[in-house]
C-alpha cells in the first residue's frame, strides 16, 4: 500500500481553476497583442540566473529563491542559480551578453513569471506575471522612444476594456529640479520628495506636518510644494504653464522631454482625458533618471498603479561598460486580473473555449457525429462530442450547461434521414433546424453575432 | 567602482535571440490553437511543487531541482519546494486536489516550461517546453478519449507543415498479451518486451540474439516475435488481420481498443498513410495500460519520438483513492523548435514583428509621421516608426534590412504636400506611390498576399 500524499495548496502561488485561467489568457492574449502591433518583439530568458546577476543593489536578498539539484553534493558555488525576481535584470545581463546580435534600439517585449519569497497577502503573489516592454538604445535613445511605451500601454489598457484609467506622467528632472528651486538643504531633497510623494496616501494636512516638523522647512516653502503636488489636479495645460514659471535648469529640461511625449502621444491618438501630467509622482527605484510612468484605474486608485515604469540612463552598468539608455514599462498582470474579475466583465463560468457540443443521440450514428464535428474543426470553430454514447442525452446537455458551452447540437434517426440537425443554443433553451451542409456556416453567424 | 559581472550563458537553458523566439512562439500558438479547437481548456501551475509531491516512483530524484529562499533560516523541512520536472505529476496533483470544482471528463492543456537536472546534450535542456493534453475521466472513460487524443496531435503537426509525419500507434495489452500467448516463462514477459521493442534501433539480428542468449527463447518462438516486430510494415489492414489471428484473450480486447481507435480517427478526417498500428511499440513508462502513441517524423526517426504518450488506468493514486483513468499525450517543443529550424522552414533573420517601418525623412513633418503609424496600428498591422529623426534616411533604412522588416514608407516635402507616400519593398527595391488614405489598405492587400 502506498501512502496518499494529500495535495495542500502553496501559499503565495496561485493557481487557476480554468474557467479563471481563461480569462487570465485573455489578458495576456491583449497585453501581447498591443505589444506585438507597437513592434515589440519576444525575448524569453531562462527562469533562472546565477545568483551573483540577481544579488546587485536593485534586490532584496531575502526575496530571492536559490535553485539547486535536490541531490547534488560537489556542486560548486559558482554554479549556484536562482529564480528571477523580475524581468528587467535578465534583460540587462541579455542585453549586455548578446550586444554584438542585437539590432538597437533594440524592442522588446516578455511575459514571464517572477517569482519573489515575500510573505503573500493580498495581491502580492509569491509567482506571478509580469508583462514587460523596454526600448534600449546604444549610447542614445531619443525622447519619441519614451512615446512609443506610453502609447503602448495606452493601446493594452483601452483593449482590455478595463473601465477609465489614468496614465500619471512626470520626469525626474522636474521633481528634484523643483525642489533644489525651492533652496532647501540640498541634503534634503530627497526626504523632502519622499514626503511629497505620499500626498494621496497621507493627505494635504500631514505632508504639511512632515515638512515642517520632520525638515523644519518655512510655510512659505511648504506652501510652494503643496500647489506642486496638487497642480496635476488643473489640468495638463495649466501643469504645463505652471512648470513654465519655475526658475530652474534642470525643471526646464525635463519640462522639454515631458512637452513632447504628451504632444507626439496625442498626435499617435491618445485622448488627453487619459493622460495626468503629474510633476509630483517619483517611483522610488534608484535608476529612473527622465520620464516616470504610474497608471491608475479611475475611482481604484486603493489597488495602486497597475503599470508603472520610466527612462533610465543606464541600466546594464552591472555587466558591461556601453552605455545602454532604455525606457521601460511593466504591468502587474497579477492584480490586473483579480481586477478584471472584480468588475465581473467577464463570465466566470466558462470552463472551456470550445463553442459547441456534439452529443450522441444514437450510438448507431456515431460516423455521422464524428463528421460534424470535424467539420466544425475544419472550420475554426472550437468543438467537442460527448465521448460516451450510452449516457442519456439530457446528462449529455446537462455536460454542455455545466461547462457553459453556448450551443448544442442533437440528431436523431428522424434528423440525420433528412440530412438534418437541431441546433440548440444553451443560454436561451432556443431550437433551430439546420442542413447537415449549412451547421458550419450558422454556428460562425451566431459566434459572430454574439462577440458583438 | 562597481566591479563587472561578465554574464556567461548557463549550460542546459537555452536563450534565444529575437528571430528564434518569433519561431518558438510560432509553434507554440500552433500548437494551442489546435489544442484549444479540440476543446482543451487551460491550465497552469506553480513552476513548484511540494517536493514529496514530485519524488514518486516516477521521478529520477537526482534531476529534481530544488528551491527555498536565499537567506531562509528557520524553514521547516515541510516547506520544501521543488521544480518540477513534467506536467503530468502536477496535473494529476491538480485533478485530486480540484476534484469538487472540475467537470468530468476533464480535458486540460499546458504549455508550460519543465526543469530537469540531467547533464545536458544534444536536444536534452535542463529547462524546455513541454506541450501537454489529457483527458481524465471519473472512475472510467471511453475509448472515444484516445481518438481526439490522437486526431488533435494530428492537426498540431498538419497545421506545423513540418513535412510527413507517421504516428505509431499499439495497445499495451497486445504485446502484453502477444509474448504471453508465445509460451514464454511469465518472469520474462517483461524482458522479452525490452528486447522486442529495440529492434528499430539494432536491428533483427541482435534481437535474434538477444532473445536466444539472453532468455534462451527457441527459434520458434523467435521467429514468431520476429513476424510480429515486423507486421507494421506491411499496412494497417494486414496489422489488424494478422491480430486477429493469435488467440489470446489480452491481445483481442486490445485489437478492439485498436480498431476503434484507428476507424474513428478515419471518420474524424485523418489520413491512413499517417497512422502506422504498431503492435511492437511499448513504451516504457510503467503506468501505461492501453494505447500508446509514439510519433516521428519521416527520415528524421532518429530524433526520436516527438510526441508521446498513452492510455493509463489511474494516474493519480498517489493523491487519491479515487479512480481517475485517463489518456494523454505531450510534445517536446524543443526537439520540434530545433527540427523546424534544421529543415530551414522558416526565415531565422526576422527580428521583429513588424511589418513596416514609417521612415522620418524631414522632422517638420513628425506629426504626420506619427498619424500614419497610428492609423496602420488602429488597422492592426504591426509597425514602427524610426525613432531618430536626425539620422540619414539610408541609415534608417538600413535597420529595417538589419531587422528583415518587409516593407518601409518614405515621404518629404514632395509627397506629403501631394497626400502621397513613397512605399518600399524592401525585400526587392520595388517602389510604389501610395495615396495616404490608401496606405493601410494596400499594405494589408501585400500583407495577405506574402502568405500565401
Amino acid at each position: 500500500m502506498t501512502t496518499l500524499i494529500t495535495p495542500t495548496p502553496i501559499s503565495g502561488f496561485p493557481e487557476h481553476l480554468p474557467e479563471i485561467r481563461m480569462i487570465e489568457q485573455k489578458l495576456l492574449d491583449t497585453i501581447r497583442r498591443n505589444y506585438e502591433l507597437a513592434w515589440f518583439a519576444s525575448i524569453e530568458t531562462p527562469a533562472v540566473e546565477r545568483t551573483e546577476v540577481l544579488t546587485s543593489k536593485w534586490a532584496d536578498d531575502k526575496e530571492i529563491y536559490s535553485v539547486w539539484r535536490l541531490l547534488e553534493e560537489d556542486e560548486s558555488i559558482e554554479d549556484k542559480l536562482a529564480l528571477h525576481f523580475d524581468l528587467t535584470v535578465p534583460m540587462a545581463r541579455y542585453v549586455a551578453q548578446k550586444y554584438n546580435d542585437l539590432t538597437f534600439p533594440f524592442r522588446r517585449y516578455a511575459i514571464q513569471k517572477v517569482w519573489r519569497g515575500e510573505r503573500a497577502q493580498g495581491w502580492r503573489y509569491k509567482e506571478f506575471y509580469q508583462a514587460d516592454i523596454d526600448i534600449i538604445g546604444d549610447e542614445t535613445l531619443p525622447i519619441s522612444a519614451d512615446v512609443e511605451i506610453l502609447t503602448t500601454i495606452n493601446n493594452v489598457l483601452a483593449d482590455l476594456d478595463v473601465g477609465k484609467y489614468t496614465i500619471h506622467i512626470n520626469n525626474r528632472k522636474i521633481i528634484v529640479g523643483f525642489v533644489e528651486s525651492l533652496w532647501v538643504d540640498k541634503s534634503l531633497v530627497w526626504d523632502v520628495i519622499r514626503i511629497i510623494d505620499k500626498m494621496p496616501k497621507i493627505g494635504e494636512l500631514e505632508v504639511r506636518k512632515s515638512l515642517s516638523k520632520k525638515l523644519e522647512l518655512t510655510s512659505e516653502v511648504i506652501d510652494q510644494a503643496i500647489v506642486f503636488c496638487q497642480i496635476a489636479q488643473k489640468g495638463n495645460i495649466a501643469v504645463l504653464k505652471y512648470l513654465d514659471w519655475i526658475d530652474n535648469p534642470e525643471v526646464q529640461y525635463g519640462l522639454i522631454e515631458l512637452k513632447k511625449v504628451y504632444e507626439q502621444a496625442i498626435s499617435l491618438g491618445m485622448s488627453d482625458d487619459t493622460i495626468m501630467l503629474d510633476p509630483s509622482i517619483a517611483r522610488w527605484l534608484g535608476y529612473y533618471t527622465g520620464t516616470i510612468y504610474e497608471t491608475f484605474l479611475d475611482g481604484h486608485e486603493w489597488l495602486g498603479s497597475i503599470c508603472s515604469g520610466g527612462r533610465y540612463d543606464n541600466l546594464a552598468s552591472y555587466f558591461t561598460e556601453k552605455q545602454l539608455p532604455g525606457v521601460g514599462v511593466s504591468i502587474g498582470v497579477s492584480r490586473l486580473l483579480s481586477r478584471l474579475i472584480q468588475i465581473g466583465k467577464y463570465n466566470t463560468n466558462r470552463q472551456t473555449p470550445s463553442e459547441i457540443l456534439v452529443t450522441k443521440l444514437q450510438s448507431e450514428y456515431e460516423n455521422q457525429y464524428l463528421s460534424i464535428l470535424w467539420e466544425l474543426r475544419k472550420a475554426g470553430i472550437p468543438s467537442e462530442i460527448y465521448l460516451d454514447g450510452s449516457v442519456k442525452i439530457g446528462k449529455q446537455l446537462g455536460y454542455a450547461n455545466k461547462k457553459w458551452i453556448p450551443y448544442s447540437i442533437v440528431a436523431g434517426w428522424n434528423k440525420i434521414t433528412k440530412w438534418e440537425v437541431q441546433l440548440k443554443h444553451m443560454y436561451t433553451g432556443e431550437k433551430e433546424q439546420v442542413s447537415i451542409v449549412d451547421i458550419t456556416n450558422r454556428v460562425k453567424e451566431l459566434l459572430t453575432q454574439s462577440i458583438k
